[in-house]
């Protein structure tokens, strides 16, 4: 199933190599005023070209099909859809037969039977993060005064981005990164004490971008070496406030009024120029592989305004549920 | 809300010191035996009584209200009861007022007006995870033979437990730790492109659990630290078997048929026997808070059995969408 | 799945003659009053022992196990559990093999492989609608000022229901009946453009009432038979009042603020003692069946309440998604 | 929210007079095969132009943008896309002022503020369940054996059908309809005791259909007025067979093997060449309305495809669930 989200919801379709990727995005307050250029800045941090993306580039124009009336969203569904036109009719055929390491060749192949459309990753393409990341732009119209910010804290390793890049791109290798992102001005009293905790809805989500493979809130991992004294806030204020953040502004999952803050590991780009071994399911033989085309050398680079639409499209959902976003703007 | 699961579906209800905590687990087939000793095992595993847990002791005794007949399941829902017993009737009275640091008490006041149940923890209780640990029991009968383990990776920082716990203690001092967990001989397929990736629903279920502030699944965090060549995990036969298994079993949010296997990181237990600060809601000033009574010194230790039924709750849910569960035992 | 609702969201469980029936609800707004005693009034009508109904009697005692404290909702789950105390040990076994004509004894074979509880009814039973009720009181509380009533129109083809009963009871057969369930002060603006129209909601709700077959909002059937412009009500307000109420409050799936009227048919109780022919599966031959026991003549009669709570149970979820029911009281 | 199913999940969007209206399908088995003439013959039965229905024709054509790939469902989600063309850019401004009795200009403008798209019925537009119908196409391949049939058993209260329509169109009036759907080869076992019964399930289904006011099964209303002995089916056969069908295929909420049967009731349309009282809302005066434009006499004779579809769209979901239909084909 694509689809997340009780109040605010999305659905999400499309192949890398089809007619298109898009969503529908239900939920919105209707009278949310929303005109094409208000993508336009979120679409630019997600756009490849800078040094260490891929060169394929895409003009990315959302295309509002339904749901918008007179600049005002209506409250009905938001379809929005983003047309393929930069698609390389290249063979792709050899990937039904010799799956590539770390990529879904394999296990789509598993689940559907052979059927998935394989061409360029597919439905599993992270072209499809075009769909989130629109969403996120409405979310964070909802859900103002509450804002996001996302960085990148490493790539390869090391917080010279530059030259971790610099070293890939020599080593004709990709990198995996390291990316931090924060919500402040949060309304205290967000997530559910059971099952729909803050961190659960949040990495529920986050893990839906592809190439995640951790996170962690506030202290995280450290947490496990701290002492109960290291590590509780304490309290300061009757706002909520707290002397240090080890919680990431939560405590039994629920939003205490300090800014969120997480942290999520991205691996490196499956793929890579470097020669890979792998089954020829066809032969039951293992062969090289050579990757061909245009890729990321590090897609971690163009994941933080992902990772913030992720959260955003999570806040403006929790915060639906406790009627801290009207219905009608 | 307190629900999770789309066919195996769970809702969790009770508090600390109410009349009771349990569980109603719906979607069980029908057919599947079950009787009240199929509990002993884990429940003993999740128990307290140990060195550097609480002396606190229940009898945990599930009583199955519902859903069976004739020691099978009937396919209406389960319901499995636990009676509060070893309650003491202290004074929380002192909590409205001064929020522990590091606790729910600020937040459920924040999220609940200050009419929750404010004693023992309430609703955020890690007794409720009994009914977890009981869910658990059931998921694991349904998906043999899926299997699953989870063990202690290390306490307070060190990988020697007795010693890290002894430091605690004299300290009088909570510490946390980090569980790896890993599910053998997992269906390929498993998992959704979008939104309902394997990692998402794991990490969704997994973050319900209290005390939860991290996960990462195969080189997680460490993934962001690799090339691409070092990560790719070459696959070795048309089973899909792979020489590494750096992705930890799952490729594009799929389970690929490998051994799945996730690491979490648990706080230390907010409760400690140190002084801390906190504000007054009342005065509006801070003030000394000393925490009486009876605590887990490292909670990371009884969460291993936790775990494990957490993630033998979402196979068994992403199992029946995929038809290798019977609807009919 | 025996799930309900989205905001104010309910599971029910339990058996007819196992230990007890009984509810969950979750999405109560915290603060919400509550005290066993306002179940009584409800919980009354739906009682047997009048004429034409069952003399089994059930002390019908609402436990509430969880979610309550100081006698006011805390925002976490309600559990209500109903003990079963009057249930008779007799020999059900004979149902396995010769399904009764109307019952669910063929259906539940069929859908749970023979391993359902088939004594009593087992999880079809109406015994099940306590809980339902016991969730109607509790939405009522939320939704007021908006208030409902219920009244049978007529029982076994008559609207002189005392005679009907007589004559039923006389040939000692059982009989049917037709409810009519009101709903007023509605605000405008409740359910949803396609898939959640108020009439689609209201529909599933009361379906899941034991022996409804049919429902009609306003003029309903008799609407196919009119003329657009006898059907059409006028407005004659701003506020939406009309002179006439065929649409049953009801314009394009959403409440225009008028009053909300449906009729349901509830069917005759299976059960009667006239003699029946059925198949014995194990001889594959057909055979004549009696039933003995306890039943009811019309069990219309004891649908109103549940109609009424079934339809404030719907209320109270819709109410919360549009932001009319608060979440703290 | 539109959006409906659970394994079969569709989401509807599009307004009359936007863009295009659409449908996302989610969980159609990968495989299945598809192509865009297997839509023509039930696009054909709702298509307008026959006496009775509106002049306004679209061509209807489907575009299937994401989840086809060499004529077979991937098993990611469908979109398919109609576009709109035949608009008339008409004044509907007038619409906000006096809402039309019947319609849902009133109920739109208080659920969204004013902010619908309120031309030709925006996505209230009876234009959206070309989408449904498209689902029902692939639901009915996804279900075969199992198959449907629906037919208009009277319009105008009379079943001398063009009789009917000729004096409706003579009178400037439109007139409603009652629709008869029947599924044949139905596996017993569908449906849940509570809240997920088959009718509760078709009934929301069928209530989604703009202009349906009421649904019997089996002998609905009528059943109402018999008695126990007369309404109970007495099974002939050791696979479910009755001797009559006054459940209409349905016993517990579970289907039993035999055919499902149920009648629906269709409202005149709103739209009548008859002048109408109504209030202006801005003047707070009521005033005389004409309503201009292309309309259907009688939207019954296009519904039958319709309901089908919705029907065959349920079975699809419930034998997912029950896992009788494939995951991969």
């Amino acid at each position: 199933m694509n689809a997340f989200g009780k109040l605010f919801k999305l659905n999400i379709f499309g192949e890398s190599h089809g007619t298109s990727v898009g969503i529908v995005i239900d939920g919105c307050p209707s009278g949310l005023p929303l005109k094409q250029s208000d993508f336009e800045a979120d679409f630019s941090r997600r756009k490849s070209g800078a040094k260490g993306t891929t060169p394929r580039q895409e003009p990315d124009t959302p295309r509002i099909m339904s749901g918008l009336f007179n600049d005002r969203c209506t409250g009905a569904p938001l379809m929005i859809l983003f047309e393929n036109t930069n698609t390389r009719s290249g063979d792709y055929s050899q990937l039904k037969d010799t799956p590539r390491p770390g990529h879904a060749d394999f296990t789509a192949h598993q689940k559907f039977g052979g059927y998935q459309d394989f061409r360029g990753g597919g439905h599993f393409s992270g072209r499809l993060t075009l769909g989130l990341v629109a969403a996120g732009v409405i979310a964070k119209k909802m859900i103002a005064p509450t804002t996001l910010s996302s960085s990148i804290l490493e790539v390869g390793g090391s917080s010279d981005i530059e030259a971790a890049l610099d070293r890939a791109i020599e080593n004709k290798d990709s990198i995996g990164g390291i990316i931090e992102c924060t919500i402040a001005s949060v309304p205290a009293g967000l997530g559910e004490p059971f099952f729909d905790s803050l961190e659960a809805v949040l990495s529920h989500m986050i893990f839906s971008i592809p190439a995640i493979k951790g996170i962690e809130f506030g202290a995280g991992f450290r947490a496990a070496k701290m002492t109960g004294s290291e590590h509780n806030d304490n309290i300061v204020s009757s706002d909520g406030s707290t002397e240090t953040n080890h919680a990431g502004g939560i405590n039994g999952g629920i939003s205490n009024g300090n800014e969120i803050c997480f942290r999520v590991a991205v691996k490196p780009t499956s793929s890579t120029h470097q020669t890979q071994r792998t089954i020829n399911l066809r032969s039951d033989q293992m062969e090289d592989l050579t990757i061909e085309g245009r890729h990321d050398t590090c897609i971690a680079l163009r994941v933080p305004v992902v990772v913030e639409a992720a959260a955003a499209i999570v806040m403006a959902d929790l915060m639906l549920q406790a009627q801290k976003v009207k219905r009608i703007f």
